[in-house]
């Protein structure tokens, strides 16, 4: 191999070549130890970006990123290991409820989670909204955690794909953020990472999400199952809508509060139905169901026995949180709360609320951050009392909002009510469910 | 105007928009003072090598890199004040020659150069093989010595142009050399910050130039005459010829010696024919000539009196140099020097002499830099006693060689040899004067 020079590699990629991997890896590896400085780095991100990278270049990309850290070899905990990540949306808390019940119906999940940034929110906010709860376990605990329990719910650690976060940062600051291979890596390297066999994926699409339209979700999709299957893992995605907030709560500890409810039988059908789905694909690829739907089917029986709940009570327990708001989730999202009413034009029934905009205004109130270092408000948030489908007639609630900050509460109150709108005619909301993707087929293609 | 937001800048360009001045003006000015840091700088520049410039992003590039530093006013000097740009090649000395002569015959000539580096060499070095020659001359002494003398040749202060030192440094590592609208920035905001009323631009052309193709060539000649008109400066560029090393030294003291003799009246035709063609222009454009004819007339003319060797004798006596070298120019590339012969397969005429691999062959030798830090042995070179054209025999001196590496000794005398190829039938060879654009068109199109 010639010595490694990285603008070499530069401007091979920048002349529309493709890398072979032990290029790329000879690339991410001198990044991760800051023999290449940013300023190389963030010309061949622009230079990939522009040019493309084909799928062995997305797969030696992930591997260069899961290999610049720890990679956990679970193989002694019993169990086939499956875990979830969701590309993100506005009132997704489906990992709090869906670690549990997978867990309690015999499938250990190991999940590693990350933070809320920008208007999508992230586990560990929603998890940390539980007094006394960590998630900054260490490698051992955490190992040890998922022989005991067979459910543990930790952030990314310093070990874990360091290229990773060093790749982010820069990302976020030199404009190649939206380009497949690069989300795609950047999921898969920390997924990897954790020991799991194999992996669901609920890639989301729609004004709410990352992936604004259909055949951007799908083609992250194809990337994310294929990178996954290379690594000998079944992976399995999801294509879910999100153009409209899941569930009815928006902020970490209303959010937290939504998924107890529902791991205490409380239906709210879309998340639970997107909830479901996930959880019978996860029993199915750990060889707990035939197939995905008898896995839904015991997955709702583990809900309705309340097995799955005492497996969030078991795990909030083992990681330090007060088990009391498992049994009392009002506790996370008690009043004062200020109504939002429907104003004098708007009556029929709701069609849509704008996810993107409740998830900016959820920020606004303190739910969320803009940067990285801004802290959050475990108490802020959006719990909507209408969802598409409803009746409305104008005064009736639409929602209600928990914000410290009272100055700007017009501005929030106006802000939710403008999300909402109507039509004359009832209609029923669509399927959250919108395609699957495996074994290098979409079912509805 | 919203605020400035490097992201929102390098993501427009990413996206193939076209950048409004303003928008090129905040972003080189953010970066000149550091508020954008390299690694946001660097994606700009591959994104904008990837997907273009147009003719006004290039006008306002430049005029941004221009305006980062002192843009110096010389209106208070009598006459039109011209200056030559030469793209860079091997053997090319005709600065040295070209700025007494154009001086001598009335035309101020205000001359900001460069350092060699890689296989072309600087105006710099050459000038400073002579003893005592001092090229950090302050503005004020520049000034002054341009008003008294006709004459000065310095190096690039920190005052001017700083971004581009900046950004020359940026695109050296990151792989964003090669684009013609920042090569035309980078010549053009130096250029313009001298106080030139008008400028002819030697683009350079073949395997020893910078512009492989007259493509190339061509494209960078149209945009560099474009902004300097943009500019309100009447600018005209010649394409020559550089696939063969120009007149005969190629090392900076014998490089020097070789212009010495030339202002002296030795004849090397290739050499002279580019230098009285510059000339020619640079006369006409300043007022003292009729037509860029009559120039070349003038120049043979000043060559001929002497009068161009007293400037240049007076040049360095003003810039703190040994002026015996003047009338000595034997002291520059005295002996020994180490004769390379022609080998048994080496018959007939030359027909080519490969510039590139004596550009290379000469900075192993000493006397240029890999990298900037690099020291030049001001003595180093080589110096063809064969030009293309000429008869060869084996055994003949194809070559004398100057280097402190004694060692390596028979890998430069291999080289050398190397790059000679010869035909059995006798060449004339052809013209260095390929083509002239000014005022929009090509002479030969």
């Amino acid at each position: 191999m010639p010595a490694f020079n990285p603008v070499d590699i530069i401007i091979s990629k920048r002349d529309g070549q493709v890398l072979s991997p032990e290029r790329i890896h000879a690339l991410v590896a001198a990044y991760t130890k800051a023999d290449v400085p940013d300023y190389q780095m963030s010309a061949f991100l622009m230079a990939a970006m522009l040019r493309g990278m084909d799928e062995s270049e997305a797969f030696a990309l992930t591997r260069a990123m899961l290999h610049s850290g720890v990679v956990l070899d679970l193989s002694d905990v019993p169990g086939i290991k499956v875990d979830k990540h969701s590309t993100g949306g506005v009132g997704d808390k489906v990992s709090l409820i869906l670690a549990p019940l997978v867990a309690a119906c015999g499938v250990p999940v190991p999940m590693i989670s990350g933070r809320g940034l920008g208007h999508s929110g992230g586990t560990l906010d929603k998890l940390e909204a539980i007094p006394g709860f960590r998630t900054d376990l260490s490698i051992d605990v955490y190992r040890r955690q998922i022989k005991e329990l067979g459910v543990v719910m930790i952030g990314q650690t310093a070990e874990i794909a360091p290229a990773d976060r060093k790749l982010y940062a820069l990302r976020d600051v030199t404009g190649t953020v939206e380009f497949i291979p690069f989300i795609a890596a950047s999921i898969m390297s920390k997924k990897l990472a954790e020991g799991i066999d194999a992996l669901v994926l609920d890639v989301k699409c729609g004004a709410g999400a990352f992936m604004k339209t259909d055949a951007e979700a799908r083609r992250l999709a194809e990337t994310l199952v294929s990178i996954g299957e290379q690594f000998g893992k079944h992976t399995v995605a999801l294509l879910t809508e999100m153009s409209t907030p899941l569930g009815k709560a928006i902020g970490n500890g209303p959010e937290t509060a939504e998924a107890i409810r529902c791991l205490h039988g409380e239906e709210v059908p879309d998340l639970m139905d997107v909830t479901y789905a996930l959880a019978g694909e996860m029993l199915w690829l750990g060889g707990a169901a035939g197939s995905p739907d008898a896995g839904i089917e015991q997955a709702r029986a583990a809900i309705a026995s309340g097995v799955a709940l005492e497996k969030f009570a078991a795990l909030v327990t083992a990681q330090g949180g007060d088990s009391s708001v498992v049994y009392y989730p009002d506790r996370l999202d008690t009043p004062p709360a200020v109504e939002v009413r429907a104003p004098d034009d708007l009556r029929g029934h709701v069609a849509h609320i704008d996810a993107l905009s409740l998830g900016w205004t959820s920020v606004k109130m303190g739910a969320g951050r803009m940067r990285k270092e801004d802290l959050v408000d475990p108490a802020a948030g959006i719990v909507l009392n209408k969802k598409p489908g409803d009746p409305v007639s104008p005064g009736e609630v639409l929602a209600r909002l928990h914000t410290q900050k009272q100055d700007e509460l017009p501005v929030f109150r106006d802000a939710v009510a403008r999300a909402f709108t109507c039509t004359e005619d009832p209609i029923s909301p669509a399927s959250r469910l919108l395609d699957r993707f495996s074994d290098g087929q979409w079912a509805n293609p």
